[in-house]
């Protein structure tokens, strides 16, 4: 039996690795270790611990590790309690293979207790290219990790180009594509959010066309955070759609983009604008799927939404780079653009889907070679 | 004025950024900043505080980092420690660019500081290659860092080759050829190491041959350091030569080494070999220059003894795949195999000297490229 | 000349040490070093930096501790954070004397660090007795501290008891009461506080009869913050009186008491309460002063305003057993009851002041102390 | 089913709990929780983990918090590693008790962790009166603490004085009794130190009269720890009668101690003395038992010592003023004053037995105890 130990740090990560701690679970030779920490504990940025308990995991380990503070220094600090705490966390787990997902800042912390305490590291989504503090993470954590899930063919070959052995990476498409499946399955929009979840605003109509908002502040421009939100905020007020706007994650900057919004409620009262904290992974993709487009910056709106066939508006440089199909317009931090490619994209109805990010089996693909691969540490440039 | 802080993490670092901070003093333009912390301060392993103190450099910060315990805890914990601190130390100082050296554990502590609190982030000895969890470590800096500055040709390729932008990187030389050339120049040995540092063990002669012996644990293989340097001890034992032992640097392992030599000396107590902490890095390189040859897997055997043309014998895996001149031997951690090579060494006398890792003016041009360069933050992968 | 470094930690810790400040630079044989950490920093809930510097002083570190959470895992992760990072600013400043002030959880970390470090340590507002945790903590920085200065007789009588040396307990008055001396002397309310910091809610007229009101959660009892604040807001609101309401301290408990507050502005949009942050010591002492009275649980409350004769009402435990003069009436968290009050103290008008807790000269008189006391660190119980 | 976590920091603290740790598990209505943190898991001072696990105890979590350096940093910042992770543990544990053990500096993590988190503490040992650090933490700690187990009448007639509820205070003794006890009924030397735990030095005879040294650094006196061992060393080789030395515990000048004693060995050799790192707690009081006195300033001279009737010289300020029967004779850091009174101990022989530290029975009163207090977090002081 191999013991395999993920570890989540915040909210978007857990669909990101869902299907494959359900593979974990069903696997007979694999056991399943689960940590969660940083922002995924704090309620304020909805916790994703209701969810993944359940769902029917069990965690292991519960780590605070959130330094408090809108300015850069929160991230290397909080950064360091978790490589701190998760030091002890492993010594006392001692897990076969680490499993890390994707580029958030602290997510070096799991990357390095797991290399210098000598346990195998894996790495899901490596490879990718997009702007922000991310993308220095992304690829750290790469020359940090033994094994390599890439979600598309392009990622799987700039991790070969960055001189990580072949016989180390394997495109295996990107787990959330497997939830997202099962939602291009069985898409009915079959809750009402308001009711189920709660927020604040307006209630609204979500039975005819609606939209979606999810705007992130952007690390290295994070003093402009406020501005930049200020624009979304303009232009969708002013098309009053029907539209459910989710509250950023935790992010220097993230301060700045709640106080915008909130400001900004208080002043002109949007009419037509509900704000939520967050909802399950499955339902959010629901409620994507049945939307006439989504808006920001999120990752879901390049990954998820071309897999399930939903346009999006991509604003500003969180993205750039990233590889994408053609559900998306980009556009610059400017309300007019952002009104623009709103009024294009709901009139462009379902647009073609995609399948760049995987065919929804990648869950089942990485359980399979984590069990399989041999337990290596080494390693060494290939050039 | 740009304000550049220097950071140094351990005894050997300084020896690679010294002539660096000299140019940088020098320079009309720059303005020093230095933080010195983790093993650095440690006397057991040999403050390198008093040396840096000595040649006039002011430190602005010392920081004690180093967490107990010969376990792979350690290492993690360590930088934990380094990173929480040093990020309240950057709030404090708000240097221009940070500067990093080389590839021990604890210097990723700065780089994620930097990069994550937008600071730009230079680092001296990327691109190299080698074996233990210094590879890893060194690459993940290189995709946290802005600029680069590369020993040699090779490895400026090899930093290209991973993604980062040609205009970032510079093939400076490594500043230690800077020191090695004044000791090229001027390399008598004229002060007693043994009256000078002070030690353990039999006096001996070193107005003949003598040997110079420095051997670090290997990280990926901490569990055998005891056993490792037996060998050496035995072999080095046998052929009976006059011999200056160095202590190993502090490392997950080093306690198993320390231990090692202390016990062989109980049991054996050797009449020509004597162990000392520590010397000047000057007074270590006229050492050197003029021993028979240099035993162990130091990285000064392979960069600046080719420099000046020292024999040297490498063991075992830690400096596997660097660029070496043909000053080198290598051989397994076998007390027959160290024996031989030793010989062969002695025999050979002075032999050619090797220019691969610089020409011995790499601290003026890093300097003057850090007065120049672009204060950037954002990259992204050439590919 | 001695240095005499003042750790200040939470914002109304600078009220209470602003004078010693003043007296201490001004004495020719100290020198001031200011380390400002914690919840000091947090904008959130009312950064207290711009005040301190507007006033002059510079701030030698500052330092972010505060782990997020609401959890009571918050306050202990928050004071080790404090307590890593002090002990390094202490090795770099080497005070002669470090003086910690009152009560607060994050203060034991100071306390712990000038003890271990065999640095002696004078603790401001000893010898108090009141509810919560604060309890215990000011009793252990007692055992930890070498001198004490006690605000009132009795509290100086308690740190005898519990077994200190009565030569190092020094009566002094409490250093807030210094400020206040200078409010009470010129309390015209010179400025509009609405215009002047700014706030959420409906404005105010405060020509006429206007309450205060500052409610923290007790820790002890985090877990019905959001219900003991609704008992209050909902007084409030009913009586319709202008009210100006601070929001509460960061402590295990001030997300619910926020949220609370927040809810219930949503929810009811009372009509007559401005909500604000925090502002400049003195202005808020004007603000007292002029008010018909102060409800909630502050101290200052019963020490500042029983030296101005300001009514107050005090709510539930959080100040159960503290010193207190005629101005004060005590009730439980219960709406009926502070309404009732709150009528009560309204008619009181201005009652009779009280110097239990010092007359004014505090400040100088722990300066003069502080320059001529010797320099021990050892000490033990008195019986 | 009430759980009671133990806390063990360091290695003496485990015989001082052992017997309360036995009676928990067998108590019906209790369940263990054990924690060892701190220099307990260091092995340079002696791990006291192997002797806890071979006792059948099973470790909940093992955390590394010992940060390197002699200075006096190193104890706040590894109080502050304490403090940071306990918490952790607490919040993934949640007793319902916690119980923390005498005085040593990181004792007061766990005091402040429980207390924080609204967790009722116990402390075992408060209200006796020593000199160094030890003094403040151990009544820093009363005052965080609910439940108070006194090992003497004075102690527990101290802890009332400082304040404390009376009927929280239980005068127990000592637990180290209980385990003494089984020595004093069974106490033949029915081993071979030599030859069970090994050391350095010479062989020495144990047959006959024999001594036993144990001396720690005082932490207020820290520069002058390797002046004062030279003291004891001098008096102990200078009689030159069989010898047994302990090494010291880990506290700033351990690193004096010991490498004053590594020197003296180098220098002088001294022939009948036999240095040992540590034993399990029944063989060092059988070693003691049998010997004809100890040495030093370690506490179990005058608490174990006094209950067998082993006579013990106690060197220093250390131990001062704690109660102490008529087996101890106080001399100062003085070779002569040393040497004469080893030479009145031996022709003393066994001197009168003494039971102020207790009567064998304290585990079993604890446990009894602690299954039946009120779950109270909430005190104040008396008076």
């Amino acid at each position: 039996m191999r013991t395999i130990c993920v570890v989540i740090t915040a909210r978007p990560s857990y669909s990101r690795i869902k299907t494959v701690m359900d593979a974990i679970i069903k696997h007979k030779e694999l056991k399943l270790q689960l940590i969660v920490m940083g922002s995924a504990l704090l309620d304020k940025y909805g916790s994703v611990v209701d969810f993944i308990e359940k769902d029917g995991f069990k965690i292991n380990n519960k780590i605070h590790t959130i330094v408090e503070g809108q300015e850069l220094t929160s991230m290397p600090k909080s950064t360091a309690l978790g490589l701190l705490e998760i030091t002890t966390v492993f010594e006392n787990l001692r897990p076969d293979i680490v499993v890390t997902i994707a580029d958030r800042y602290e997510t070096i912390a799991t990357a390095i207790a797991a290399s210098y305490m000598n346990i195998p590291l894996a790495h899901i989504q490596g490879g990718e290219v997009t702007g922000s503090i991310d993308e220095k993470v992304r690829h750290a954590v790469t020359k940090l990790s033994n094994f390599h899930f890439a979600s598309t063919k392009l990622a799987g070959k700039r991790i070969r180009k960055m001189g990580e052995n072949p016989s180390d990476i394997y495109v295996t498409g990107c787990p959330s594509m497997d939830l997202t499946m099962e939602v291009v399955i069985n898409h009915k929009l079959d809750f009402d959010p308001i009711v189920k979840y709660g927020g604040v605003g307006s209630e609204i109509d979500l039975t005819g066309d609606y939209i979606v908002v999810l705007q992130h502040p952007v690390t290295t421009e994070y003093d402009k955070a406020g501005k930049h939100v200020l624009e979304t905020l303009q232009a969708v007020a002013k098309l009053n759609l029907p539209t459910i706007w989710l509250w950023p994650n935790i992010d220097a900057g993230s301060d700045d983009t709640s106080g915008e919004i909130r400001s900004f409620r208080e002043e002109i009262n949007p009419q037509n604008i509900y704000f939520m904290k967050n909802m399950s992974s499955v339902d959010f993709l629901k409620l994507l799927k049945n939307s006439s487009c989504i808006v920001g910056n999120s990752s879901v709106a390049i990954r998820e939404c071309s897999f399930m066939g939903v346009p999006a508006i991509n604003i500003g440089t969180r993205q750039q780079s990233r590889e994408r199909g053609k559900n998306v317009i980009n556009v610059n931090y400017s309300s007019i653009e952002i009104e623009e490619a709103i009024l294009i994209q709901i009139n462009n109805k379902k647009c073609k889907k995609d399948n760049i990010y995987g065919t929804g089996d990648a869950g089942e693909k990485i359980a399979d070679i984590l069990s399989r691969v041999d337990l290596k540490i080494e390693k060494r440039l290939t050039y």
